[in-house]
């Protein structure tokens, strides 16, 4: 499992995805449109087997509920959380030629070139080395002024000869207007498409929290489509402007994040690449029990959920086919994270283009729904139930609403709003001050129009008094732990990580085809091959006579209604092509399970059976083969358990 | 199954499906968004159990290849369907309120209003009624101008008093920019998303011909979302904004469009609905065979393709659970169709609504595949070998191409294609001309300007010359027959079909709730429930202890285990309600079976197990309840064979 290997291989891969229609680019005849790809055939059906066991790891197994929000999303949802302001890249175009690029990915491109060996330009100082150095690592976090500040301070000029532009927030996210009504200069019909599909679900918490009987923990799942006008999108499947996302929302008391089932997972040791290790010797830690992580004296994860989640996510991972020495669990850096994030993990998956975020798992605190709340106006709580009413010190405040009204007059509301922030945040400071001078400067920042505002209070308006209320439940925003996964990201991955390439090219240099193996594009078709779990693999089964002769067309046809009763994909080649020819294209797309026919079949109702990985073949009534390879997919026996029971077959006669 | 039944109950069902979250306004705490809907745990699964099932009968049975497109789409491939020019609807704006109206729905309201009983405007003459029943029908198909005549005519106005805009096309899709760069007055970075998911698989046609070993024919499915921008979206589910489609595109040769299945589906009847029965007396035929309706006198369906498609979509309805007598399959009539189409039939199933159309079945003929080769300047062919090679006649055009680029310079190119056309035809016309005068003129309008030319060309320049050639094969552009599926209209269908009312309430009137039956609303939620076939269900079993008493824990748990095991959604209830008021629960979101845990349970190792319609119950080793749940969710069995085969079981005991 390294780099390399995966960069040397990744042409030949390529092609096999793009001859095999794995995937293409998206209107190809047209030219293409840069990070736009379609699914062909076998990437569509591995999408939907890597979607649909997702759901049953995640949905069904954890009994979360899944909903599907539209992508559509109107403009004050995006507004309240953030994505209309800072779902942004900054860009700068060169003056001369109008192409755009973004300033982060400029800028790191320069320091590459200047810190490279036998670099045309290399660093004039120790300095200015350590400088570029540092401006690599934080590209991406750099402001307007500082961006501005560096292109001027190291002359940074765009290829054409030209000038770069100012540096600009460029929004990520694709807006139309939904409806045909035109309101100049008004919000109401601007739309977006979702730019990711996790405010699908905030928005509807109060309805989800009500279908799961008022109780908490409890997560909430989606797989939908998410949207990114990426400035310049690359790397194939792993940056686009259109993806499928499967996200996970799971609801949970701020201050009680354990997890029910935490203790099936504490013992089990993780790929952890904490923050620590990041900063000191870049070390992937592999022998920390979770427990240790989560209850150990350094808390390396924040809590039992997150870390359940992470566990769920490897063993995920894992079982549709990535290699286990191929995923580390990257810890965000404090800087790195959100403001409201108080822990965050990305499962990450080494490709040839370097370790790449396939699914991420935040603490997303209480952010999401407190903004969604302030915005729409709504409550958007969750209820605990005392064991026993609880008697409670609580801050009451009593207002003068027609003395309020009458000296602030339209800023009586905002004024109202903010004497009550007092009373719900327990601090009885301002009563203080009205108690000295019986009056008290008051000042607010309005979230809404972010407008700073300054009153006189007289105590004839307003009193603050502790008084003892029995309270009977708790009532809380919930925290929200948040895996999110990127579908196309993992397909690749997955892709790279089973792609192989056959030493053992005896099946194929069978008598018929004889020297044609000389041929390198044959050759190269011919080796290699896609060692797809069964479980995940986009074709379950192959069939194929021997020959293209009809005799074989009947037990053909019987095979094949047998398969699709079983809801087993199969994929019939009766195709001139040799029987090693054939089992190559089927290894190619990834085929586990391959059934061959031939006289013997017709004799005694026999048929073989050939697994992709061993190539070994077994003889077996065909009546049997298709609930076998159920068994197999489904995996409760494997290929050896089948090994142990049907006679090994290795000549295939073609007479 | 009539249609005012449907409509006394929606309002129940209605508020069924908000209540437990089937499906709520998107965005429904910022006050919603018209035309937009989202889906709860129950809708959301209800849809993914549809499409799955929708998947197992037509692309694993039918041997199609399933792709997966983007909904964005750049602006080149809809100018060449025409949906950037022909997706339009008519707007008229009340321009006192500025709110805009789809005037063919204005109108048809007008002619409801004039044409009801106890009109306060009746018709005022017998010639005026006609005019109007005229008008209400082919409103849809009114063009600006006719639109313009007859609401000036009938002095058409606004409720609010104002006056109608003049009418004007709105194009129906949703428009953004893909990728930052903005290039003045071009469409390059214009987009769009997807109105249907066709176009996808049409300019994929290459890669897929080629997958499918360059054979005809082949059928390619896409499921995945398709975008209007409705003026005025209505009806729930029936009439949105996104919505999730599923769509096939069946690519056969245009003049053999018979289909190797069709014998098995001959014999059978449809409710059709043909071109001759609506100009006739509106009944619709159930007594006409498939193989009379294609291969007979009349040839009611064009051909055996269609004939097979719309017999597999009314299996499909049927088998998800949709009334056969609420089924009917209506043709166009020619004046409906597009220019292009040779027939087309609507699976349309009644609803409170009326007839709605649920799946759409086109032959749409070469035209998506000849507009998509000529936008995009390549060739989308297919090719048939010929048995033995085949001497033709072909018109072979001769070019004096130096000279043509000397006289006509830029128009060069053009001049070539217009010529080129006459070979293509097989016309010798032109020919014929240039014999005569030795020049001649040639009039060419652009496909792709719409411009129009005149050019003066001699008989230098070009010679047409019919040549016989030895042809080894056929190169044909394919048709097109295209079966496309609503997904969220099929869902609404069947929850309509599927909602029932508990005429006996014996169950729900047990000891422990008695007289709470009286509350009306608690009476109407225990009444009403969903009769859903186990095959789509949204959760297929739930798990109810008879008590909340944990001394059930550790047997529930081990069912939930081995119920996910077997990939069964199941819900588990622990709350305290009644067990009647927990089954009636249950019926309500339409799980079909229940296991019961009682204290039997605990003694004996045995469960009961109730299905949802009958109510019956059987006791049942709790070892095998998963296993025979799994047989009669895929249809090996059915209720009334695990009847026979288990003791009924009468009267639960909560001691």
């Amino acid at each position: 499992m390294d780099q390399k290997t995966l960069v040397e291989r990744r042409e030949v891969l390529d092609n096999l995805l793009k001859r095999r229609f794995f995937i293409a680019p998206s209107f190809e005849i047209y030219g293409g449109v840069a990070g736009l790809f379609d699914y062909g055939p076998p990437g569509c059906a591995l999408k939907s087997e890597i979607e649909s066991f997702w759901r049953r790891h995640f949905v069904l197994a954890e009994d979360m509920l899944e909903i599907s929000a539209t992508c559509l999303t109107p403009y004050n949802p995006l507004k309240a959380s953030g994505h209309v302001d800072r779902f942004t890249d900054l860009m700068i175009t060169d003056t001369k030629t109008n192409d755009c690029y973004r300033a982060d990915k400029v800028l790191e491109e320069y320091v590459e070139n200047r810190l490279k060996e036998k670099s045309s330009n290399p660093p004039k100082s120790e300095h200015e080395k350590n400088d570029l150095e540092s401006l690599g690592i934080k590209a991406g976090s750099l402001g307007v002024d500082e961006i501005k500040e560096v292109f001027n301070r190291y002359q940074i000029k765009p290829p054409s000869g030209g000038e770069w532009s100012e540096p600009y927030p460029f929004n990520l996210m694709f807006r139309t207007k939904i409806g045909p009504k035109e309101v100049e200069g008004r919000n109401d019909n601007v739309g977006f498409m979702r730019p990711e599909t996790a405010q699908g679900i905030f928005v509807n918490f109060k309805r989800l929290f009500d279908y799961n009987g008022k109780k908490l923990p409890f997560s909430v799942a989606q797989i939908g489509l998410g949207f990114r006008n990426e400035i310049a999108p690359r790397n194939g499947l792993l940056r686009v402007r259109e993806f499928q996302m499967a996200e996970i929302e799971h609801f949970v008391h701020p201050d009680r994040k354990n997890h029910h089932k935490f203790n099936d997972v504490a013992s089990k040791c993780l790929p952890l690449y904490s923050r620590r290790t990041q900063l000191k010797n870049g070390e992937i830690e592999r022998n920390i029990t979770l427990r240790e992580a989560v209850h150990g004296e350094e808390k390396i994860i924040d809590n039992e959920t997150l870390a359940y989640f992470l566990s769920r996510t490897y063993d995920f991972l894992i079982s549709i086919g990535i290699n286990p020495l191929g995923i580390r669990f990257r810890q965000h850096l404090s800087t790195e994270m959100a403001h409201y994030a108080s822990d965050c993990w990305d499962a990450e998956v080494l490709t040839s283009y370097g370790w790449i975020e396939c699914a991420g798992h935040a603490d997303r605190s209480c952010y999401d729904l407190l903004q969604h709340s302030k915005s729409a106006k709504t409550d958007l709580l969750a209820s605990e139930k005392y064991d026993e009413p609880q008697f409670k010190n609580v801050l009451v405040l009593t207002l003068n609403k027609p003395l309020i009204g009458k000296t602030f007059k339209q800023e009586a509301s905002l004024v109202t709003e903010a004497l009550q922030e007092f009373a719900n945040k327990g601090d009885i400071s301002f009563q203080e001050k009205l108690n000295q001078y019986n009056k008290a400067i008051l000042n607010y920042k309005s979230c809404e129009n972010k407008k700073e505002y300054q009153w006189e209070i007289s105590s004839e308006m307003a009193k603050f008094e502790f008084q003892t209320k029995k309270v009977t439940e708790e009532q809380f925003t919930p925290a929200v732990i948040e895996p999110s996964f990127g579908i196309g990201r993992i397909l690749y991955c997955l892709l790279e990580h089973s792609f192989k390439i056959r030493e053992d090219l005896s099946e194929v240099q069978d008598k018929d085809i004889g020297n044609k193996i000389n041929n390198s594009a044959d050759n190269e078709m011919q080796r290699s091959y896609l060692s797809l779990p069964a479980l995940i693999a986009p074709i379950k089964c192959s069939i194929l006579p021997i020959s293209s002769n009809i005799i074989f067309d009947n037990l053909i046809s019987l095979l094949h209604k047998n398969l699709i009763n079983h809801g087993i994909s199969c994929k019939v080649d009766t195709s001139s092509a040799s029987i090693g020819r054939r089992y190559a294209r089927t290894d190619e797309i990834g085929i586990p399970f391959g059934i061959t026919i031939d006289f013997q079949s017709l004799k005694d109702d026999t048929v073989t059976l050939r697994e992709r990985d061993s190539m070994k073949q077994v003889r077996i009534p065909s009546a049997e083969v298709a609930s076998l390879i159920s068994k197999m997919i489904t995996q409760q026996i494997n290929w050896n358990n089948v090994l142990d029971n049907y006679p090994l077959f290795t000549q295939q006669s073609s007479e």
